[in-house]
């Protein structure tokens, strides 16, 4: 079985107007789409982020793609990624092309083992050790955000039907009230068991009011998260830390870097977890060492894949880590994607996140997923079990083409309703 | 597809008097066999250590195998083995009654990927996310021994030539003369292109005498290794560490602990390999803290199956190890798992040991396996590419029965050629 063919599309998907600490979500968020062909007719699709250096990246690995044998990913993943901690493999002529060869080999890995489950009738998850569970959970994952749905034209590819039900889309949320509302949303339509809430936006007590307000709104049943992204100094995470004391399962990354992590985990109630401090395999030594975290969220986009999760997550649990995932504005390939490889981790601690229910936009066919009681099913069915909507895909791509985004730039969204705005350390 | 019959077969083989720092091989060296059956008529065989321990613990690993689908290998190894580093698992009932949880899965996944192999048209290998080598280079493993070939009656299952070709199996080799001669056999029939001595057997300069004297012999071109099994002092270990600087690609499990082999570790000029100090994922925490190894000696039937090598060698690449992998007395089986699972991981940097060229007898249909310049290939042949020799396989099971040894015991088979022996700690 070769591998003949190379398919690389970016689209934008309509995405609201979502803030973080880095500003505000553009009115689309890039994706990209992979698609191999194998020279026996199958097909397997994968998904990264978007914009220029994911496709340029791709671009450059195709030539190693072509020709390949799905099953073979080791020699394809050392050519890509080489070693993942060694200082960056000079003397591969062709690597230092690549900006991100973990994401880049990611999205070919995906699409491979979505073939090998074609080939196999074998879900991905059966492909990476076997599924441990069929159900796998998600949790609400809450912005505060301005009144708006994102995309350029009210989302015309939306039904009306699906706006009206999901009024969250619109609604803006910048206070408590707002985001127990979100959360309400959230709760009934999907089923989520658990809620994260996106901080680093409003001061520090004003978050903590919400997560207050959620606590108040949802009792001890829904486990909390809060994730500031890095944007708390030691003093105010310890502080804030102390004020949430028993009102959070977990508090992610409420400072930047592992030294500052480290100092807040001695002095916080609560664990810690990171998708920032520790991001790549040659930040795990120094985890370690400084005892940074006590949780980590995965991600296989950025990690090098579904067996590099896998590995992941093993790993984390001979250091004592709990683990979570973490998830970017995506569409429904990564998402089963995602929801196959947490399938196979025995040790997922923690409900995945998802920005999901965000983006009213699919590119594949039977359109969103939907998530039952907060959570995705993995059935028998082959590979990812999804497959292209071309027509939706081309739309996608149309959308991508004008909305002339080359990369996410969440300050510069945010500079165009408060001019001089910049990213607010508390 | 379910498995359907699991069947558990004790074998002895014979095995020369090697000897070793416990004491001396016994003329059988026990194994323990393990067939799955499915139900659309696969077979699928595993092979792990013997004795009545490996025996007992499978057996009551059965009804947890009977009935699943060999895909499905999380959950039967979340059954079988839990968390491998918190404490045991006291609240599932049944587990206190393994004594070797991972090596029991080990075997059962072995048996289980053999199977997929076989489903698919794929080798092993290809299902570990794909060979990165064809071919798998092993190391010549050299023993100090005493005259004769093991066994009950001169070997009547290997043919008169074979015999007369390895003589290596027969004649001491107590001397370094009689050690550079068997490493010449060693790389005369097998083409094995290192060399590993166990040690731990003669007085220390005496050891260190013998690998002057392979150095002597071969040259740089042959990287040569020794493994006192522990039974230095941290003293003796430094002082040959000093000794042997410059003579030693690494030295192994010079000392016993991780703390004395950190110490060691930081005063000797080559690096230390373990396949003792660090044997389970519990130990990996605090060989890192420590930074008492190099290089680590992989073993998929200790460390829990095929797919926790993988995890096991990326967990070592995080750190900055060396990849090595470790070997006991083996027939065909557990030889061809080593060599797919060696084939899948990129980062092994030394040569396979195996015990191989030891064992005269085999299980597998077609007879010994043969090494080609020290390497064995892994082709496209499904599975792990061997089948048992049901009549070979009957009578190994009669020695078994025959030769009476319910466990491995080097002291007491020493003790009845020297009276009162004990090991020795240099």
């Amino acid at each position: 079985m070769k591998i003949v063919e190379m398919r690389i599309v970016p689209v934008a998907i309509a995405d609201p107007p979502l803030r973080s600490a880095f500003g505000l979500h553009a009115p689309y968020a890039l994706r990209t789409i992979v698609q191999l062909k194998t020279d026996d007719g199958l097909t397997g699709l994968g998904e990264t982020f978007g914009g220029s250096i994911p496709l340029g990246d791709l671009e450059a690995a195709r030539p190693l793609v072509l020709g390949q044998d799905p099953y073979r990913l080791t020699r394809l993943e050392e050519a890509i990624v080489g070693d993942p901690v060694a200082a960056r493999n000079a003397d591969r002529p062709w690597e230092g092309r690549l900006t991100v060869p973990a994401q880049t080999f990611a999205a070919i890995e995906v699409a491979c083992y979505d073939i090998i489950g074609k080939a196999t009738g074998r879900p991905v998850a059966d492909l990476l050790g076997g599924r441990f569970r069929d159900q796998v959970p998600f949790c609400a994952y809450l912005f505060y955000k301005h009144a708006g749905i994102g995309g350029s034209d009210g989302l015309a590819h939306a039904s009306s039907a699906a706006r009206e039900r999901d009024d969250y889309l619109a609604r803006e949320a910048l206070s408590p009230e707002g985001i127990v509302r979100q959360a309400q949303d959230f709760v009934r339509l999907f089923g989520f068991k658990s809620i994260k809430l996106k901080g680093g936006v409003l001061e520090p007590a004003q978050e903590a009011a919400t997560i207050h307000a959620l606590r108040e709104a949802f009792g001890t049943d829904i486990p909390l998260r809060l994730d500031p992204n890095g944007f708390w100094s030691v003093k105010t995470s310890v502080n804030v830390g102390h004020e949430l004391a028993g009102a959070l399962e977990y508090l992610e990354d409420p400072t930047s870097g592992k030294v500052a992590m480290a100092e807040v985990a001695r002095q916080v109630p609560m664990p810690l977890a990171t998708n920032m401090c520790t991001t790549t395999w040659a930040d795990i030594p120094e985890t370690v060492a400084r005892g940074s975290i006590q949780i980590l969220l995965t991600d296989l986009h950025l990690w090098g894949g579904l067996a590099a999760t896998v590995r992941l997550a093993h790993l984390c649990r001979v250091f004592g880590w709990g683990v979570s995932m973490h998830s970017n504005s995506h569409l429904g390939i990564s998402l089963m994607a995602m929801a196959h490889v947490a399938a196979a981790i025995p040790n997922l601690t923690y409900a995945c996140d998802t920005h999901y229910p965000w983006q009213a936009e699919e590119v594949i066919a039977g359109g969103k997923r939907q998530f039952t009681d907060g959570a995705l099913r993995i059935d028998d069915t082959p590979g990812l079990g999804v497959e292209l909507d071309d027509a939706a895909l081309e739309q996608l791509h149309a959308q991508y083409l004008a909305a002339g985004l080359s990369k996410r730039d969440d300050v510069a969204e945010m500079q165009k309703i408060q001019p001089g705005w910049s990213p607010v350390y508390w």
